[in-house]
């Protein structure tokens, strides 16, 4: 069987393949990149799922417009006016089937063959393949702890002209970084002055371990720096802080730009499940999200901080890192000194081995991996586990 | 803002325009393409969500599985078996986000700018577009009440050498036509004699109106013709016997074009909502399918009668029809006799001035449209309300 050309343009995931090991019996895994089950309201979607049944069974269980379930629209643009993204109205947002499908739609949208994209090296995984099957040229623009190189990217769009710029700038995957005010700013002033639209992905943005939120996102901030929401595509998600399960997320752009999404969104699916939808307005509309949200926060905080303990203590100076203040991620560098392990593909091999596992770096780079660099997740390991499995990745060294 | 060139191959639906006058008060609609709400098991769905969430709520709320979630796969797998479908084992099949994205994926996975497809004219709107936004030269080879002219396919695919064959054998939307038992032969023989993969979209085979079951599903008679099953994709759904809310549907296909459609829908949604899905296996494997499949045939089969009543009794000469033996739609042309409107779209605005509503037919067809043609559908309309509106289509005429 032949198939389309454009499936040449990615391969099975490396992570994939590692996957396939997790099954050994006894393996701690600070592998993957979802949230802790043991966390979600059941409860609380149970009540909300029955509401929506006995309210509006036509509602939840019926076709519905491809835009989105009017109800979890104007509770989705509700909860970002909560977050500080002024007067935005349930018209200005779509629902997707999880943030995934904003980023497919996006893609289908806006990019043909050749067409460039920026993200961030490293970047969500899913993205750079996501793109690269509609045609993109991934260019990859360097970070640090505090997110990308605005300099770099300055450079980078004016070199390349890019279709969009994709950025995770609050705990992003798999980096844990966070992008500073002033840089936020520096985004969106770029947006303006080389009129070039800004993907901000954004489903960690309130899992903040800190006692006041962090730096407002591109879209609430947008605000301040006149004419950049027109440059500015918000994709939200319910899936890290409620349930992946309900894939549920949202999409914020420009009319047009939206009215093309969902065109193609018709096409895609015709609409995200309005029984989940149904069920997740109900949720939200029942005040429990607020609880929910602090209750994840207390619990990731405790994890991160002791997976930061651990790492200090039981890897000393052979990796690299940077605490996160929220999100579900470390990201560490094997730092070689000693003539101890440098390449983390074989350091998460050893790992295995040890009964640990994590995600080596190099697939998050759409360019250029740092193949010293890991993802270890804290969000589903108690505190227990997670000194344990530190502990095991210390003999693995 | 300039967007992806693939753009340029659809445009908004002429249907769409029409929907937007539907809400006119007190017209009765026979455009819509959805099933009746008042016949959704409202209470065995709230049950099986019930179930879900109380036997498995991780499995019901977290990310899942790209392939679908194991016991859904398991009961539609059954459920294929039950309709004859021999052998078929759950691996064999995928979980789409209904089976709109079942076809999203198979543009995604086969056709590259200017491939030639081959659909039936008339056939899905959204498939038309959906194949086209991949860059698909969407061919349309011409049906008759037993479905598809195979004399004409078999040189259309000699002519056009096209990457798939896209059928709904078994009452067709729009055109409610059932492809005979031996053209449905005729098919997959021309799938192995040519090596073209034929796709089946399968909809509506379950709302048949005959005391016995349509002719068997391509995929069910597929194990009588040698080498057939390597040459054919089938596409399932819950939404027109059970709920299209859940946004549960499957592909059925080939184990090479299953991995690759499996990848590009991790990339697509990641997966189908693990919610739905939780609820769809469970509702299936409480037994309550088969009480709601009779309840629902015995419904549309009395709304067709009325309407094929209706229409020979108001509207006598001036269309030609068949009475359908399943699904949810009439096709019907205007005759033109005695100086009779002939021109589909002019009758149906002139029927909203008279508060009736349908679909006219030209926007089915990828090429050469039949303006004589509309739809009518008999889904949603009481008996006494589909009197009524065919007394008001004649008074249009």
């Amino acid at each position: 069987m032949t198939f389309a050309p454009r499936l040449d343009n990615v391969e099975t995931s490396a992570i994939r393949e590692l996957f396939k090991l997790l099954g050994k019996p006894g393996i701690i895994s600070f592998a993957g990149g979802f949230p802790d089950s043991a966390m979600f309201d059941v409860e609380g979607l149970r009540e909300a799922s029955q509401k929506a049944l006995a309210e509006e069974p036509g509602g939840a269980l019926q076709y519905g417009a491809t835009e989105g379930y009017e109800p979890l629209r104007t509770q989705l643009a509700a909860f970002e006016r909560s977050k500080g993204v002024d007067g935005l109205e349930p018209q200005q947002l779509i629902v997707t089937t999880g943030s995934q499908q904003a980023l497919d739609l996006l893609g289908k949208t806006l990019v043909g063959e050749g067409d460039k994209v920026i993200v961030e090296g490293p970047t969500f995984l899913a993205t750079i393949q996501c793109f690269r099957l509609y045609g993109a040229d991934v260019q990859s623009c360097p970070i640090d702890a505090h997110g990308v190189d605005v300099d770099r990217l300055e450079a980078m769009i004016r070199e390349h002209k890019p279709r969009f710029v994709y950025l995770i700038p609050t705990f992003g995957n798999p980096s844990g970084a966070l992008l500073s005010l002033e840089r936020r700013k520096r985004v969106l002033e770029l947006a303006v002055k080389y009129q070039t639209l800004i993907v901000e992905d954004d489903p960690y943005g309130d899992l903040y371990f800190t006692q006041e939120p962090p730096p407002p996102s591109l879209l609430a901030l947008s605000k301040d720096v006149p004419g950049s929401r027109e440059y500015l595509a918000h994709c939200g998600s319910l899936s890290k802080v409620l349930s992946p399960g309900l894939r549920v997320g949202w999409l914020v752009a420009p009319p047009e730009l939206l009215a093309k999404a969902t065109m193609c969104k018709q096409f895609s699916d015709a609409h995200t499940s309005t029984f989940a939808q149904a069920t997740a307005a109900q949720y939200l509309k029942s005040g429990r999200m607020p609880s929910t949200l602090a209750n994840v926060r207390k619990v990731y905080a405790e994890r991160a901080a002791a997976m930061g303990e651990a790492l200090s203590r039981e890897l000393g100076d052979a990796v690299t890192f940077t605490q996160p203040q929220g999100g579900l991620f470390f990201w560490a560098r094997l730092r070689g000194v000693g003539g101890k392990i440098s390449d983390a593909g074989e350091f998460a091999k050893r790992a295995i081995e040890n009964g640990v596992a994590f995600v080596p770096g190099a697939p998050f780079f759409a360019k250029d991996p740092d193949r010293s660099a890991f993802r270890l997740s804290f969000a589903t390991a108690d505190v227990g586990k997670i000194e344990e499995g530190i502990v095991r990745l210390a003999r693995a060294i």
